[in-house]
């Protein structure tokens, strides 16, 4: 028996492994299980569970496929992959008080990988799909403590653990797709939202209904072939509502190092362009800054980041600003 | 007397400053002032300093405007900006052997700011041209020893200085402009090519003839508004000739933390995906990887990274992939 089903057999949720580190973190008031998934985002479905602002959730997390692709699996299961199925989220949760053009804050307070990941090339899908034409699939098993993934004899990949998929419900309550990112966030795929950082959402509907899942345990900026090391994952994050502050049209995060703002485009051209003004704004509305001034800063210190090219029909790109520029001067 | 002219007037280049750090920096054997400058990129432009493979070379570079702008400058200036000087660089230098096919690798030893800096809007310039039609401009002085450019009372941006040209001659006796990069190096206003970077440069023409400038003292990933904190300096950098190894499409460049492409194109995605295939290409040639492999690799370690998004018509984007995936395992 695989590692990873001894995990599914003989816990709740996952065969978490504890990082190696140690975790200031709140202790968990809710719990949700693997299982308690939808893979659409829309107003139209269900919470799963109601909190008040402020609460701190273990939500444990299926990997992208929902259990097609496992430990064992070869090509084949590549092949048959049914798209149908991708991004079981966890949630949604509905937050107490949340109403539309409120902002639902999310801290990320602990993440911790799963027992096994893959990572895999999808013939018709990826940045390069025209020139990869073939089915791909590599496994990886998880062991505690592990910090770095093997891939090959002599290369091994450094893990960072995010989840792909956070977002609130859109203002629809069509069924969409979880494949795009949008101004709900979804599937963002930014390697940045790993443990410790905050993560703003527009909120469009009463109760915010947050989801979370697709759990990376390592990805680089782009995730060019289309997938991470896709992985089942325990997080352990809460929910704040924040009223009366700016209003943001898309999400934005932030840690102790940087303030960020994310953009989704058809185009990366577009989604930089989004994401500067929207950096432009926020100094502009929070800082105080002249627009001129705004914009020669973000110039001189703010990053424009790719976060995936993949997801289609949407890029997202980020820019981060340093906070060191508000620092006290030497 | 600004500081700046002091500068100028006292010394033989310009008043550059030593950074706080200390540099084990090889003693420079050649010397080239900042007046020894071109400004076009053309296999026609006769060198102003012939030297061997491995020579150490002291080069003081001027900004981008040529002293058009300068510490006392106004805003009046930028209007009367004429384009037409921008980018005078320092050389070109014939490196003896250097062959069409062989490559020229660079490393950047030392980079001391100059006194002073600038950083401007200039009309119908930039990633957001449309929406800042007015010029604008902010000038800095620098002092021995500082660490950050003051943008405001409240505000500083850290130093991380940087030339933002660097190229070898093209293919042609053309004088082409020096805003977009291109196959040659030029313009790329990547600012990760800071100090202790080594940049490999493909070899159009014969002794290379390879020019540097344009230094930024600070610069986001983008340069969005169309212009760095552009400033003179001095820059002890060394040339080798790379003979017999695998030839490059466009430059490329590392540190003891990664390796990196770059690619230029007209849009951002484009320009990725070339910065996608390129690495690819360096993992399959040098490596030994199989191509899928390739692929999913940097899916998981590569990161895409946007360098400049304004030196039409060209966008410069690079791969970079982090040195611990080749690593012992642990």
């Amino acid at each position: 028996m695989p590692l990873f089903r001894l995990g599914l057999t003989l816990l709740v949720g996952l065969l978490s492994i504890a990082p190696a580190r140690a975790q200031d973190t709140p202790a968990p008031e809710y719990r949700l299980t693997k299982d308690q998934t939808h893979n659409r985002f829309s107003s139209a479905i269900p919470p799963v569970l109601s909190v008040p602002s402020g609460a701190v959730i273990e939500a444990y997390t299926e990997e992208a496929s929902d259990e097609q692709i496992t430990a064992s699996s070869t090509v084949e299961d590549v092949i048959s992959l049914d798209f149908d199925p991708i991004h079981p989220l966890t949630g949604p949760v509905y937050v107490e008080g949340a109403m539309p053009g409120d902002v639902l804050a999310v801290t990320l307070h602990e993440i911790e990988l799963g027992a096994y990941g893959w990572t895999a090339v999808v013939p018709g899908f990826g940045f390069l799909a025209d020139e990869f034409p073939e089915p791909y699939l590599k496994t990886f098993t998880f062991e505690e403590g592990q910090t770095v993934a093997r891939f090959s004899d002599d290369i091994s990949v450094p893990l960072a653990p995010f989840p792909g998929v956070m977002g609130v419900a859109p203002a629809t309550d069509e069924m969409l797709s979880t494949i795009p990112p949008r101004a709900n966030g979804g599937n963002m795929d930014d390697p940045h939202l790993v443990e410790g950082t905050t993560v703003y959402f527009p909120i469009f509907v009463e109760g915010a209904l947050f989801s979370i899942g697709d759990a990376h345990a390592a990805q680089g900026a782009g995730e060019v072939c289309g997938t991470a090391i896709e992985a089942p994952m325990r997080i352990v994050y809460e929910v704040n509502v924040v009223k009366g502050g700016r209003s943001i049209p898309e999400p934005e995060y932030e840690t102790d190092a940087y303030y960020a703002v994310t953009a989704f485009a058809e185009t990366l051209d577009e989604a930089a362009q989004k994401a500067t003004r929207y950096m432009i704004d926020y100094l502009v509305e929070t800082h105080g800054l002249d627009r001129y001034d705004a914009y020669a800063l973000v110039s001189l210190a703010g990053d424009l980041k790719i976060a995936e090219v993949v997801d289609v029909p949407h890029v997202l790109v980020a820019m981060h600003l340093t906070k060191a520029v508000f620092a006290d001067h030497p």
